[in-house]
């Protein structure tokens, strides 16, 4: 496992605000690791909605199973979340870990087991001995606390390189209203629904058909425009709970995603999903670059989405940046391969500012040197116009170092 | 660039026969390389037949278009090809280079330049200077002889490490018809209708409709059944060759790729076709293992394929081979993200004839070690049944190598 913190991780930590309703807590039940905490509690005030995307493998983990099941009635009072096993994989046996898991935290919390949620990440196929939770869940509900999220976050982490949290804010009616969130994930990310792990947290008074609509939109520009290694996981889970605690300050119910007042709450929403998107690729196994692909003037929005992510996914275009290697060949390989509409004697392509194709072909007048030395900066923008319509989509990747491939060379065994 | 030859290179060469009908001769145009050869000319006997198979990718080179363009006619007089620069992304440029070597080829052979076919391998985007080739193609056409083809698929190599030739005979009524080929590629392969390039020669008198036909059904077996990297070429290309010579040894003419008598050919032309692709992964950059991925009992072939190809071309997968660690749980991950229907509790997994998953759990009697053995083997079997139709699928890849990302870091600067 990488030892050392990403060089593109944030330099800092958010100063993260408490959402009143939340309690948080962590600790080590000994799933898998050693000297390190693996399993987080979250425990909601009554009355608080949730929202919900998953992975849309065929193949999901059991903690999958169980949120989308007990999603339908909304409401949620706790959620628990370990580390180092994932549950998945685990046949009938997985199904009674996380009955059991849900039992023992209603039993910690008081609360009941429909509206307890599970997300578990680390080995898949293993089976979780869930009965390790007995007695830690009873000591976590007792000391859960507002000001936990940091210690949550890092609870939760596995190849990860550094804890993932962030916050916004926004105006709802003529209150404000607070957000929080964590995520994890380093590799096995290219989220199909949602990311490996990632929830939310606003004491916004929303209920959970509105916050639905506007978590399923919000994920389209963020979690589900990264990719690490073009490989889905089978436990991608994001889930949002608004606690409603703001009502007291005067911020209004609601009821209905479309409800105008809820404008800034969603460009907050967007900038903290975003915000937790970009650390995870900031944490890509083994990534040195930071990258992200514009594409614009594709024929639809969808072609330019696909377009960007077979470049994003190339493993040729993710050497080259790792080489620093503005090697726009590729990149045209990469259009070329995507399957959606595009002319090659239309394509112009920049790397940052620089102009390195134009009309199908080179750009005579482009300065090499220049963009080797771009090439060698931490953050790489790769700008694809394809000159056919109006669609626009924007990405983000890493490189694809020696790293990834020791990482993963030796994660099992 | 990789300097050593592949572990997994086979151990000798065919003896090649000669094909009538077939001249060959290789020499340096200094394209790109130093001290050793870049181009190859094949002249064929009037009369030829041809088909061909392209790469689907919206960027083509201009070789592509050109053989595209000339192959309705269904007639060949020559064959050229070169390395060190693949004439893609080349604007109009690319299309005056390629008339020109055609010109050139035209003169240097005596035969019409709508006859002669073109292809070339190596660098994106940069000018390929034809008149090179001035001088160059008549002294090849002085020399071409038919014992030539291991030397001019040596002209053809890149990034390969080994040259790639093949053979195989077949009964055409009572008469014995031989077929040789060659290809080249290591990188960028995805082949989406045909590999990087690759050529095949016969003697049969078949017609090129038929041969067309027989053409696109094998290379879904051989070619459109292998992955080195997900990353599909601007250049695929291959291309059959029939000189009609063996009719006078009394072999029959044939004219529609239905007739009986072509059973043997068709199973020759897929036993050539499947050598040179597993040669292709067999050379794949970095690799020291050998994958086969067999899906069976799949809704669909098209599904079964799918899911191989997710297996294959999966980064958690191959790098999990590279570290000889049996890491089903990533071939789990791999099924379920294909997008192509799927049980998760009727999927089984084999490593070799190791039964390592069954029923959507792992399976309890499977002995680690013995899979830990097997996994330290050069080649490697990896069978999932998916417990739901007839539909059957096999494919080849390699494992995903520190060399992989260090060849490919490294290419153009």
């Amino acid at each position: 496992m990488a030892a050392a913190v990403s060089p593109l991780a944030p330099r800092s930590f958010s100063n993260l605000p408490e959402i009143e309703g939340v309690r948080f807590a962590s600790g080590a039940a000994g799933i898998r690791y050693k000297d390190r905490t693996d399993v987080m509690l979250a425990v909601f005030a009554k009355g608080t909605q949730a929202a919900g995307v998953f992975t849309k493998s065929k193949c999901p983990s059991a903690p999958v199973d169980w949120c989308r099941a007990k999603l339908k009635a909304g409401k949620a009072r706790a959620l628990i979340v370990n580390s180092g096993n994932a549950n998945a994989f685990t046949g009938n046996a997985g199904v009674q870990a996380a009955k059991l898991t849900a039992a023992l935290a209603a039993q910690a919390t008081g609360a009941p087991a429909n509206e307890i949620f599970l997300a578990s990440t680390g080995v898949i196929g293993e089976p979780l001995d869930a009965s390790k939770f007995d007695g830690v869940l009873e000591a976590l509900s007792a000391r859960a606390a507002p000001d936990g999220l940091l210690e949550a976050a890092k609870a939760i982490m596995t190849t990860d390189t550094f804890p993932k949290v962030a916050t916004a804010r926004a105006m709802l009616g003529g209150a404000e209203v607070a957000l929080t969130g964590m995520g994890k994930g380093a590799g096995m990310i290219a989220p199909d629904m949602a990311t490996m792990l990632a929830f939310a947290f606003t004491d916004a008074p929303i209920a959970a058909a509105a916050l639905q609509s506007m978590l399923a939109k919000s994920v389209e520009r963020s979690f589900n425009a990264i990719t690490v290694d073009s490989d889905t996981s089978t436990s991608d889970t994001l889930m949002l709970f608004a606690t409603g605690a703001a009502a007291k300050r005067g911020a209004p119910k609601i009821v209905a995603a479309n409800d105008r007042r809820l404008a800034p709450f969603k460009g907050a929403l967007d900038h903290l999903l975003l915000d937790l998107a970009h650390q995870v690729v900031r944490d890509g196994e083994g990534a040195r670059k930071f990258v992200e692909v514009r594409v614009t003037r594709a024929a639809t929005a969808a072609a330019a989405k696909k377009i960007a992510f077979s470049i994003a996914n190339s493993p040729l275009v993710k050497t080259a940046i790792a080489g620093e290697d503005a090697n726009w060949g590729r990149v045209v390989m990469a259009v070329g391969k995507a399957g959606a509409r595009a002319e090659r004697d239309r394509l112009a392509i920049w790397f940052n500012d620089v102009r390195v194709a134009d009309k199908g072909q080179r750009d005579p007048a482009y300065d090499e040197a220049e963009v080797s030395k771009l090439m060698r900066g931490a953050e790489i923008i790769i700008r694809v116009d394809l000159g056919m319509g109006k669609g626009a989509a924007t990405v983000w990747t890493c490189d694809l170092t020696k790293d990834y491939v020791a990482i993963n060379g030796d994660y099992r065994s």
